[in-house]
């Protein structure tokens, strides 16, 4: 497996969804950053379940533990490793899927890669493990709060439901966490006909990052998006991602498309966004804005062929408290990933400015 | 910056379109592979400029002289160094942009983060670059092929204008390298209209990787998805990346989405393919599927807005022998990056076979 | 900081020896091997304080908590999550050096590089640290042992008291862990004589790992005897590394140093160990050997100058259990380090067997 | 294989000794850096074959070409691609070693490696390697000197001949490239008696790196001393390094070895540097000093025992215009990997400079 993300700010984490604990190192962390514990427990709630009425009724305990890196409240520049206990589970609830393969899960692949699974909730597939995600983008919030950088995202369609004509204005309230607009009653009611037919849904979360100097990432493997990219797709359930323009640029001319440039008060200014603040890879200055693709939750209690790890056919209908959609809950897992590819990415640029 | 690219198959990187040279370094190649130069070559003469009557009529030289590594025809295991010389070129052609920022490129942002540019062509930020990629790609496909995997690539829209009801057998000719279907004269005639508008069109390329056996692909980081949508967006002009159903996923209920799965002859079988190959991050033995988005080329004669490295406002219109389409000539690069990702997942994934 | 070691099987960890834990998480790991508890336990008890007569009486609890990655007894593939609580303690035995240097250790160059210090028993510098070391060893001498090899250490040298003419017959027993030989009774006497001098003594340890098979290490950078240099380095207090005859074959003419070759029942036999069982980076089947120089214990009780972290002058007597040497505690880690590297290049070498 | 040596500045090198050429690429290396071609010709004629009188009688050509990465005379922060090509030699030279294994080198490893071998002078595995990473110690040296930091070796020791009290005021002349001592004669008068018995000498070699400021280097494992111990043991021939008072450090009390400390003008001062300028693993301001052991040069006209490829056993001289030592020639290529050493964590260590 491959566990750690980063080239300088490292994140490694551990841990499956019923096993003691998840957890962590944040590495090559900058010393002499104020560790706001309350904005991270804030963070951590944004993602747990439970978080919004329209996911699980689980009780995951979130509280993080942070065990090391920190002294009178700063960052000392050693690794910080944290913690968060799994409360105990009835992990009998995941007993039918010891054999039976869920359909749009890992369970196939696992067995597949490894030989070996541990079936209980999913394992390290389970998308418990982006609680440690979410503990290392508050981090790494904390470090790009210091350079003026913010990261911030929201639901903007659910269903095929698309949110328009909205205004950007974060943090954006439970339980959609979408930016206002006309199409949220609509949303909301798309997922309450999934929910009522033991069914799913998917959607699109928008990503902006704000106050990012021009001049990070690193041509041509190491493109600022092409970092993104990684980050945001290694994010279970995400399954496209495009920057600025994206899918659309493709029916543009180059003349529509290009952002043209006037100077400013001595700077450079863009007159659209098409790049989504990324131009040959490096940022632009511009507000770097993508947008990701979040599948349907595949856990559904409707029926569907399946397969056992003894190649038997049969079906399943996966019971327990699952999330008729993940795509609010999955918002903070989108900044944490878009924050820590930033903060990477700026202190390397800072190896190198003259 | 950061100019290699894998974990054990490592393909660097080095060279600026109107240097000397371009060329680089592929490591961790297996020993015992043959060393096909005619392959190599065909595929060197699928990106070059010329080799649609859509593109440039530039006259770039792509013969590659590999320098170590190879003996007897076989790799040795030893790095492969390899180098394209530049011929001759009328650097006079670029004067007026030595001090003018083409808008859509990357002038301004390697001015930023550099302080210091090599006008020449674009120099390092050049399409040009991405020879030594198809280079890096076509070792990777030989070693593929050795295990049975193949990787094709081919154009599904342009302009706007969408390939339906194709099927995929590749290779696909010149000059659109896209697959048979109803839409391709519609296609040429896009681009046709946007060369005679001074301007350009962009479109998208889909890659389909055949013979991958389930298991490929490290979570949670180093997802197979998330190494390949860093490979892809790592290209030039490439502004977005969706596997499998992609962003049309989000429009979908979960049981519609799934792929459900039936055991034929003791092996699974997926019924359906929205998942793109990949599940959890590992690859699930079917096709692995992705699209990629390709924006309309930057380099347009039309006149457009832009400053001076001395922020002055002032306009552009880009001369030169530019191709008002780039798409089928990334096509190759397309599968290159996808080539090289897979090599290295599949080299990865036997250090841990049992 | 950089807190991860390795390539394929890496090791990454946290903590300092004051805080509420260390630990870390063990990466890349392969799936299906057995966790022998009582063989990690034994281990972590070879390193722990007052596992030898001769070393501190802090009472340090080293009983580690393994919180992921294995399931009913096997490893699963997964990450390894792991930590050892510190028990409470007197922390008030280090407010001394709160603003003094100790000399010989790390507290000038913490706060030259970091401008912010845990001076808690030397924080992250701490020697406590090694105990995650020794976890994610005993983890790849269990993944060795399935491959027939082991890694095995002992003390050869003690303040200039040289062990001869030793068989190699390990386990070593407590206190020495060291080959039997003469001058085993010398080398305590010499530790006890530097107690008394409220002083401190070091030594070197000689590490032989056997049954590793030709071919492991890769040229030109990671050879074996590379990584194995970095590794062994990297241990606090280590300050030389020597393979083979190392040093001492400077000496020696080639005719003597080379290893002469003979075939016997189809294979190689070497007529000596010169090399180390390493040559050109790669191991050659022989048994791998080298040396490591442990300084004397820097903490020692007699009276040092030094100067304050506000640059005044003053002087130092460190106080606390330290231990007068700390070589013997040193070999289980240097074990521990030989034992990664080696099981991390078999991975990397078992992606490229034919 | 693994030929990229570095974190954020990279050497990644391919070339056999008889193929067209041996070469690399330099990346990460920081833009607006002046490019002194003089200096690096100068530093590729110290490792040159015939740069000594002690050496082999070939003709090597050392000429580098670089191919990218430089513009107006400055490096622009894209991949500096570089090549030395190789004249034609006489590969005749070699054909008896093809099936039998050179006792002392890397020919039989490498099969049993790669299964299959270059066998042309040593292929990859050739001293002659060497050459591109002393092109990229020069490029780190030249932009060392930016922040006033150099670095010089010499041979103190050839054959057990040891210089004594000597002073170090590089750069030392040919053809010892020695420091001013008594020993100098009977050093050279040691290559010439191993000469005349068709033998060869090995020797020590010491690197001092001067204006290193206090703060580089990355615990716990990435420590200064631990990754200029593995740069320095990936050169062939290397057999052992040690820092400060290294081996000998184990014969002394604490107190002897421990380097105390002074303020003066409100900085600090070692009395000694028994550390050899790192504690802790990050540099203290003092000169960072380590030695290390070149063994004798493995390729000798005497007989010896040896097997070839088939396991049949039988004997070898090996012919051809070989050094009787070849520590002097190794002298720039440790100069050459501490200043790569050296730099990238210098660049690390600006990252996170407050």
């Amino acid at each position: 497996m491959s566990s750690s993300f980063g080239r300088l700010l490292r994140l490694t984490t551990f841990g499956e969804s019923h096993g003691k604990a998840i957890g962590g190192v944040v590495d090559g962390f900058p010393s002499g950053v104020r560790i706001d514990e309350d904005f991270i427990r804030s963070e951590m709630g944004r993602r747990r379940p439970g978080s919004t009425p329209l996911g699980t009724k689980r009780n995951e305990s979130d509280e993080v533990n942070i065990l090391s890196g920190v002294y009178n409240g700063l960052s000392t520049g050693a690794p910080i490793g944290f913690m968060i206990e799994n409360r105990t589970q009835i992990s009998s609830d995941y007993s039918e899927i010891e054999h039976k393969y869920r359909p749009g899960h890992a369970d196939y692949t696992f067995d597949a890669k490894y030989g070996i699974r541990d079936p209980r909730g999913g394992g390290r597939s389970s998308g418990r493990e982006t609680a440690a995600r979410v503990f290392g983008g508050a981090l790494a919030k904390l470090f790009l709060r210091e350079h003026g950088i913010s990261v911030s995202a929201g639901v903007v369609e659910i269903g095929g439901i698309k949110a328009e004509n909205y205004e950007w204005n974060p943090p954006f309230p439970s339980p959609l966490y979408a930016p206002q607009c006309d199409a949220l009653d609509k949303m909301l009611e798309r997922i309450e006909e999934a929910r009522r037919a033991s069914d799913s849904a998917g959607g699109v979360i928008e990503c902006r990052i704000e106050g990012v100097p021009a001049g990070l990432g690193d041509p041509v493997f190491d493109k600022l998006d092409a970092a993104l990219a990684m980050a945001v797709v290694s994010i279970g359930a995400v399954k496209g991602i495009e920057f600025g323009a994206g899918f659309s640029s493709t029916e543009k001319r180059g003349s529509e498309n290009n952002d043209q440039m006037r100077a400013e008060d001595g700077r450079p200014v863009f007159l659209s966004n098409n790049a989504g603040g990324i131009l040959g890879g490096i940022s632009n200055g511009n507000t770097i804005l993508f947008r990701a693709a979040v599948k349907p939750t595949p856990s559904i209690a409707k029926e569907q062929l399946t397969i056992t790890d003894r190649m038997e056919n049969t079906s399943i209908s996966v019971r327990g408290r699952h999330d008729p959609v993940i795509v609010p809950r999955a918002v903070v897992v989108v900044e944490a990933m878009a924050a820590l590819t930033i903060a990477d990415a700026l202190l390397l640029q800072r190896a190198y400015e003259r």
